[in-house]
């Protein structure tokens, strides 16, 4: 008797009762977990919104009324509840659906998430339309709390909070992020749980000072102290001070509450936050108790007999502060992820987390350097985009050695498109003077940590998920390449950048030398600027390179263009990732499917050179 | 008798008495007044900065204490107190100094601004160095009213809120932003504004309730009690829910209580915010009642005789809006310089500000687009750096018809380095299936509008500052080159992209036709993707690409990178802005400098084809 199986139309789900609304989550809990322990996926934060997410279905209308998920690593029981149940056991496998909401994938995704902090901005836009065409509908953006302290969430509450358009935001507040909640927001997030009895005080106070209003005239006055009162003991302070009206909070994981205060917001002509307090991970108790590890949870157990990049990079780090005391690391609510715990464990006065602020971090970590220390900002290659500016604007254009030890570059799979770091070596050869490194194994890695102490201008090393690794023995040098494979006098030479293209690349050169093929492999851990003195020297009319970046900007394209312009007569041409969006799969599979693990890259060079 | 000439060192203001100081106040009004009008710059904000700044010196000592001006575009009085008064004649001139501040021309400057918001962020990071290096000084981030709802700076508000580090910010709130402030934020500064007898009603409030809270028993209600009154009626409750002390608000004109109010602040252990209320302009009649004109002053009169790329935008979209009820325009509070004002008067229904967020203003386009609406976000080149993330994440990835009207273009000049156009082919180059346009002439910009109408796809219009337009007669045709001049069979062909360049390119190939070379010019102002039928046939082995963008990641690369891909025989040469920051001169002067004026390309092209 599976009351989800016999749901054909999400609307069907108003005519459960509570019993059945009740049943249906621990079903949706089964199922999430179920896939989630085999594919691998968000389980902490899904398993917390399924309440949450039976009464949306059950106060509004969809696909009419319009969800956002900010982030969208809370969707999955809106998938099972929309149109997806039939194919949700495809969750992030190639192919199958995505673990983000995907306009592509169901009429019910209205607007595609994986950064955090535009559900807001999106619901305002999605609003203001409605209003322009004279449409009737609601429009809810579901938001973590760690999202609120994002600049693109703030920047859009203080814009509705004017504008008055009416737009329901829900604040599912799990009381932590990904790493610990960090700043004032969470502060008064904490506070505001505490009023529990907030509406009894609330009473109990405003019929006392209506009591003696009228005995002392002050009238002005004790309007204010209303106001006053019911602002601090609400709780929502903060919000009303934004323009939004504040219901909460509320028990997020009981449906009946839930459904009575979604009924309040959607009642409402302006703009509401409806706050809902939950447990990441309900359900599970596993993940309800260590939350941080169940955030993303891999599918199968990880047998990494190496190190992976992440863990290294902070082992690195914190050897190199422990000699060093200039040295700081700095996170946006990554500590986990980055492999900075260790570091926090080590150095703790040195360590820094702004929570979900990318440009903040970075602007930051710029001011830390004026004052010669030596930042080291730990980001995840696509979370950095959101810092373009602030990289050109204070950290290149006043020269300050901020380092950026960047992690998820490349092809990083799973998460799909809005994860993937294949563009970073893109949009940072627009930057002037800006360094890249990249290492091909996690010696290497930590070489260039090491070798970064001193170096004066800004930095960018860049590094892959997991721990695939060349084993080959490497040194560091600052803009030497190396020559992994074959002669210095090869009649094609192969430029290989990135650890996962670099590791295929040599297994698919080695199989051609062995077939006979006068062909050379030369690593290029220094990305920008390019080795042009390896580059005039080079005696080839046959040049190839790879890279896991996407072409436009890439190295390869610098590559061609500097050849083009000394008017060096050699043919270069360009393996990378092609210039669109990679969906989720893993990354040996996308790798495989766009050509760049050894099969690929030794047919295409074999091609190449005939 | 100038008490400013006979300052030599900053700290010496310190033994003025208060009506040598209000004397100063007059003494840097004049000098900014004299060199702004024969200079141009920033008029306004500098004059409404005046007091702010005179007290600053009084209290800090400068360098050893740190302020930081967000945006900079306040700190001429700054500049003439420290050690830039013999320059300050060269204000914003070629080879002079700085309308912003730079690290690299004092000492006395901390940190180098342009955009907005990111003031409290830096001040932050130098704060901590402070700590971390256990020295002692006091940090200062001026920050106005209009940078508040900026991203960046909430970011920072509510990261520094929570981490209790000591650091000043001094809201310089001014009523206004470029444009109409605009934002909840807002509303809570004009709710501040109102309370001046704060101080009165707060002690009444406070002693009444002291009077009543024995009676009956109910302290702890009766403590929150106060503390709502003491932040509805103090005003601060919003900064002070961030976790920083508020103090304010006070008249930033008044001299001797700006000294109070800093000394207080200065005393403070905590984050603290001191809300001075100033007007913009201040001492300038003229400025006073029109801010907005006075925000940029041009250094002459406006002898435009043709209209600017802005108005003609303007006109367009305004134009198009009538046809079309989908189309909706979006500006980040700049309604005037983009040329809005005429979409606002036409069209105020679908015209709207979203303050100084271009992040918000992009995600907040999307979400327009998904449904159905035609969002125009007309912005200067180098702010939509802000929003490189969701150009990539929230438009392009979700194939959103979003169309970017991008002002400012190209070398800008004046306002120095971090105002250049000079990066936005390179950023957005990266972005998959982007749509890059760029007019020779205001009619062919007013063609792209008309044009663009049922595009269905991500689309950015770029075009320059001012109006320089090749007088020849266009037409837009998408993905259609024009060949202006030279046969099509000639043995050198010149592709260029960009008004001002393209402009000048005309000239120098005209003359090295008269002189009886083979060469012609090629508009293309479909600049992505790239024409390649037209680069396939083309018959020449010696192709020249002209561009207003620096050569990573520009036009020129990626034609280079086509005709090395396609293995075509062909060299390719690129004339581009050098990979660096221009700073301060004018657009013509800068031009001229880097070899890009008709002059330089005549010079470059004739080496090239000899």
């Amino acid at each position: 008797m599976s009351i989800l199986a016999d749901l054909t139309d999400v609307n069907q789900i108003k005519s459960l009762d509570i019993d059945q609304l009740r049943q249906l989550a621990v079903e949706l809990r089964d199922e999430i977990l179920t896939t989630v322990t085999k594919n691998g996926g968000h389980l902490a934060s899904n398993l917390g919104a399924v309440e949450l997410t039976i009464a949306l279905a059950v106060v509004f209308d969809f696909p009419k009324d319009k969800v956002i998920f900010d982030v969208g690593h809370q969707c999955y029981a809106y998938k099972l509840l929309t149109d997806r149940r039939d194919r949700f056991s495809t969750l992030r496998l190639k192919g199958g659906i995505s673990g983000f909401p995907k306009r592509s994938e169901s009429i019910y995704d209205t607007y595609d998430t994986g950064h955090s902090g535009t559900a807001i901005s999106a619901g305002a836009g999605i609003a203001l339309a409605r209003d322009i065409k004279g449409e009737d509908f609601n429009v809810i953006s579901v938001v973590g709390d760690a999202s609120l302290t994002n600049g693109v969430s703030l920047e859009a509450i203080n814009d509705i909070g004017s504008r008055k358009t009416k737009q329901i935001i829900i604040l599912n507040d799990n009381t932590m992020s990904i790493s610990k909640n960090v700043g004032a927001m969470s502060y008064k997030l904490d506070k505001l749980r505490q009023y529990d009895g907030y509406k009894h005080i609330k009473n109990e106070v405003a019929s006392f000072v209506d009591g003696i209003s009228s005995e002392n005239g002050k009238n002005q006055i004790l309007r204010r102290f209303k106001n006053a009162i019911k602002y601090t003991l609400m709780g929502g302070a903060a919000f009303e001070e934004y323009g939004l009206r504040y219901f909460g909070p509320v028990n997020g994981h009981d449906i009946s509450q839930l459904i009575d205060y979604m009924r309040m917001a959607k009642s409402s002509d302006e703009p509401v936050l409806l706050h809902i307090v939950t447990v990441k991970g309900k359900g599970c108790i596993e993940a309800e108790e260590r939350p941080q590890d169940y955030h993303g949870v891999s599918p199968k157990i990880n047998k990494l007999d190496t190190p992976t990049y992440s863990k290294t990079l902070g082992s690195a780090l914190s050897d190199l502060a422990d000699v060093d005391d200039r040295v700081v690391a700095i996170t946006a609510a990554m500590k986990d992820g980055t492999g900075l715990a260790e570091f926090y464990e080590r150095h703790p006065d040195r360590f820094i987390d702004v929570g979900i602020t990318e440009e903040h971090a970075v602007v930051l970590s710029a001011g830390l350097a004026t004052q010669s220390l030596k930042p080291y900002f730990v980001v995840y290659s696509s979370f950095l985009q959101r810092g373009f500016d602030q990289l050109l604007i204070d950290v290149s254009m006043q020269k300050l050695p901020v380092r950026f030890c960047i992690d998820r570059s490349g092809v990083v799979g799973d998460d799909g498109e809005t994860h993937q770091g294949i563009y970073d070596l893109s949009y940072l050869s627009i930057i002037p003077d800006f360094t890249v490194l990249s290492p091909i194994n996690t010696t290497q890695l930590y070489q260039m940590i090491t070798w970064s102490k001193d170096f004066d201008s800004p930095l960018a090393i860049r590094y892959p998920r997991g721990n695939i690794s060349l084993d080959v023995s490497t040194s560091f040098e600052y803009g030497r390449y190396d020559y992994l494979l074959g002669d210095t006098d090869a009649d094609t030479v192969v430029l290989s950048v990135g650890a996962y293209t670099t590791h295929e690349a040599y297994n698919a050169v080695s199989q051609l030398i062995q077939e006979g093929k006068n062909i050379s492999l030369v690593s290029c851990p220094t990305v920008f600027p390019l080795n042009t003195e390896f580059l005039d020297k080079l005696n080839t009319k046959n040049i190839i390179t790879i890279e896991d970046n996407v072409r436009s900007g890439g190295f390869g394209q610098s590559v061609q263009s500097y050849i083009s312009s000394q008017s060096i007569q050699a043919t270069v041409r360009c393996l990378s990732i092609p210039d669109t969006f990679l969906p989720n799969a893993t990354a040996e599979e996308l790798y495989a499917e766009i050509g760049l693990d050894c099969e690929g890259i030794y047919k295409k060079l074999y091609k190449m050179i005939e």
